[in-house]
């Protein structure tokens, strides 16, 4: 057979931007966005972002440059996944509850040429920027106002969000990739040194991340779709595309508790919505009450305890669970249902359900494997291995960091770093993750990065930092310390989180402190960490009142 | 921001293969596949498949080898969608109305090295392979038996099917193609000359259309797939493997009437089935009774006419409406349908409804263009321009055949010939197909194939074929002939219509044959086939008694 190429008719690059394009056609009427007494169409969150992507272009913005956003669930943070790469530039999310040396790492790190702050973020990034080094290029600013007064001028930023909107050309011809493996996205991990890393995701990859998310989770034209989930965690697992994919109506939240969700599902009729487990508690404390409709609910981070899992679907939310890193774009590995489980009694149910699954359907393939000789583990339910991952939503590496994307990427698969059980029936299930990771209220974050921290303490003779189970936050970080020998002035456990508080983001601050005389070691020195979870884990629940 | 490259990791080929892999894990014990009494899990459907692929390998055949099909909807025929390609071969399934002339040009263009032949079409196969010229190597054929004694090796057969599975290895590593552009498919179109076109599409291209066509269609996880589609029509316009995807399961009819189509519904509790206007036609003439739960029903190839619409409508069916050519391997444009538009009345609702509609999200780009300025034609409704599509369903290419190619293939779209408007809300409607094609009862049928052979006719001096509108089937073929000067024996229109069986397969054959003085012509000496158009659509609908 004779070998036929590829033509520009079928080999168009896969971008996810093509979906607003198609939505403003398709669902031109519809509604894209309601915030508040705020609503817009597709036609006019397309023409927006048109507009946006022009006067980037003015600004000097041009193709593979870094553009950086510091904002919650706003439309504008949603408009941006689409502007920025409509501008040819890569857009770059950063965590709002970083703090003011991480943010600044992480825009000099990404060479950002501009940054949209929220006016909440005004001064943390203003802070950031004055800690770049004295000679190296700052990116430009632009605040993100919301209607108040604008001081962006008066305060060093070029402009603000509604002057870049209205200044803007609407018949601007976007950017497209060059090639469907042109970067999209730049995301920073916590990582697990105290440096960030930045994932790289390609258009190609976020197209097929953002369909196979849609098909896993079953998601139907003109979903309506709350944002609980931050768009800046993975772009909100890919679903910001995916919500134009299927002309759905994005429901946004600038910051939200249980009585503001109920309402938002009341109002808008919301079917869809993400979140971590602590979203799922905190739908099930005080004063939940029956839904009208079921909405779908789809969680990951960590398994979902039996007790949330039954509480939440009996009050109508439909529970899918999840897996996946900032380095898959999204989730890749779902516990996909299937009816005859339905007729189980309701703790098997939960038991099943806990699991994070198996691969989503765009996915090459997923693996536990044995650390030392690379093979499958059994299917046993029991023995432990690496998760590895293979398929288009895998990142393309990290920014200027060869050696870690060579580690990550290898041998035909990215190597998660956490450590699974393959069952008999083939879905994975996640048994500890990267051991310094822990992950509370959703939010990921390094234990290495606090132990740095707590090490930087003159008294500190030894740190460690592990998860402590909590019932509201899944976990919090303790700390077990050592002092140095002769010293006089020991610090209490509020002088060492008053220390830790000052120098880290809120969310990353232990709440346990506990003090030894030594911690327990292996007989190479190594600090036994998995010793100090059991500890952790027998205190029990933290019972922290919520932040 | 350095330029990363794809790696092993993130860029293994796309291959719809890799959904019935998946499928074997998370619905290893969920019906694939039933047929009359019996059975198959997904497990089971997918080692069956590994076996047929090792038989395949033994044989000799080996990547991009292609491999033939000639069955109905049975379960051999949804097997050998994965197996074949499974042993690195392209799969070439042929339309079993074909008589043994056209089967025999398709095998011998394809290069075709095995074809499996269902009993039925045993005779017509072996005439196709008994008319392939003196020297030219023929094809080895493996009987597709359902159970009935095995004639097989008697019959010239090399093996049956039964044999090709059990003789296999269930440990066979599948043939993975070496890259995504590798060719999957190979499908002849009736086309517009005499010479059918093979065309090829791309183990990628087959991927997105079978994702696509499930988002587009909102498929859920184990849907109940009813084939009424014959898989050989651009293998089932891609559900073949869209089915494996969603863990759904196929329920396989050899052949269907509406009693048939009925008693599957309610027996296997059916949610999907895709068929012409015609299964719609058939399912609301006689005894139809309302369905106990709503069936999704996707139709195309042409607009379901309001009166059948609402019929089927009042009867339970949800009808989508959709547009897809065999170069587009399943359809690409569909009528999406917006939640607001059920509040209009039905004869609104059904204008809507007959439009083709817009891209499916996969695609990158649908237009109408103006055939003499290249330019897209005003979004009126009315003003005419040829159907351009672009995106990764198109097709790689037609087989040997590089002229065609590039005339379908050119500045960045697939030219379909199809002729339409482009309505103000973005939405396409197909106005006049390509001037040459009838589709009659779900089958594309070319016009100046038949006049190929009625100008065969010792008596004929002119000859047009052009569609007459028919109730039933959609279309049938209209002749217009006239007689050359001094011919003594003109034929009656039955002996024409008898002419005609002879030479061509059934659904071909013109069922209204009109006899003039003349044809009308252009000055320059052109046949007018719009006026006679005109003439066959003011005879109305021909009443002919079904086959």
């Amino acid at each position: 057979m004779d070998q036929l190429k590829p033509s520009p008719a079928n080999s168009r690059p896969l971008t996810p931007i093509s979906f607003i394009e198609r939505a403003a056609t398709v669902y031109a009427d519809c509604p894209s966005i309601v915030y508040g007494s705020a609503t817009f169409t597709w036609s006019e969150t397309y023409l927006r972002c048109l507009k946006i992507a022009s006067t980037l272009s003015s600004l000097g913005v041009s193709r593979g440059d870094v553009v950086s956003v510091v904002a919650p669930n706003i439309p504008a943070m949603y408009e941006l996944h689409f502007a920025i790469p409509m501008a040819g530039a890569v857009l770059n999310t950063v965590n709002i509850r970083l703090n003011a040396h991480t943010i600044s790492v992480i825009l000099s790190h990404a060479d950002s040429k501009l940054v949209f702050v929220d006016y909440h973020s005004e001064s943390v990034v203003l802070e950031a920027i004055s800690l770049f080094p004295p000679n190296s290029p700052r990116p430009r600013l632009v605040l993100i106002a919301e209607g108040a007064e604008s001081r962006a001028l008066k305060l060093g930023f070029v402009s603000d969000y509604d002057a870049v909107v209205s200044n803007g050309d609407p018949n601007f011809d976007w950017v497209r990739p060059e090639s469907e493996w042109d970067p999209l996205t730049l995301n920073y991990t916590s990582g697990t040194t105290s440096t960030p890393k930045g994932v790289i995701h390609s258009h190609r990859g976020t197209f097929l991340v953002a369909i196979d998310s849609l098909m896993a989770w079953s998601v139907p034209k003109e979903a309506v779709y709350l944002w609980t989930l931050p768009m800046f965690h993975a772009n909100g697992w890919s679903y910001t595309w995916g919500v134009a994919a299927m002309g759905g109506t994005n429901v946004c939240l600038r910051k939200f508790d249980a009585a503001a969700i109920y309402a938002a599902i009341h109002n808008y009729h919301v079917t869809h919505m993400c979140g971590a487990p602590v979203v799922l508690s905190m739908l099930t404390n005080g004063n939940s009450k029956p839904l009208e409709k079921p909405v779908e609910i789809l969680t990951a981070g960590a398994p979902p305890p039996a007790a949330v899992l039954l509480r939440t679907e009996s009050l109508g939310f439909v529970v899918s669970h999840g897996y996946g890193l900032t380095e898959t774009g999204g989730i890749v590995i779902c516990c996909t249902w299937k009816k005859k489980w339905n007729m189980l009694p309701a703790a098997e149910r939960a038991r099943l359900k806990a699991r994070q699954g198996v691969r989503t359907p765009a996915m090459a393939g997923i693996d536990v494997i044995d650390e030392e000789t690379g093979m499958s583990v059994k299917r046993d339910g029991k023995t432990l291995g690496e998760v590895v991952l293979s398929g288009g939503c895998v990142m393309l590496g990290y920014l200027k960091d060869a050696d870690a994307t060579a580690k990550a990427l290898k041998r035909g698969w990215f190597f998660t770093g956490d450590v699974g059980v393959m069952h008999p029936d083939g879905y994975l299930e996640i048994k500890d993750r990267s051991k310094d990771v822990i992950i509370s209220g959703g939010e990921n974050l390094s234990s290495v990065e606090v132990e740095s921290v707590l090490y930087g303490h003159p008294a500190v003779n030894e740190a460690a930092v592990v998860a402590r189970p909590d019932e509201f936050w899944g976990e919090t970080p303790c700390a077990f310390l050592s002092f140095k020998e002769g010293v006089k002035q020991k610090p209490t456990e509020k002088e060492v989180i008053e220390y830790c508080r000052e120098r880290m983001p809120r969310y990353m601050v232990p709440r346990t402190v506990v003090f030894m005389a030594e911690l327990p070691k292996t007989s190479t020195g190594k600090i036994q960490k998995f010793v100090l979870k059991e500890a952790a884990k027998a205190m029990g629940s933290s019972n922290i009142s919520k932040l």
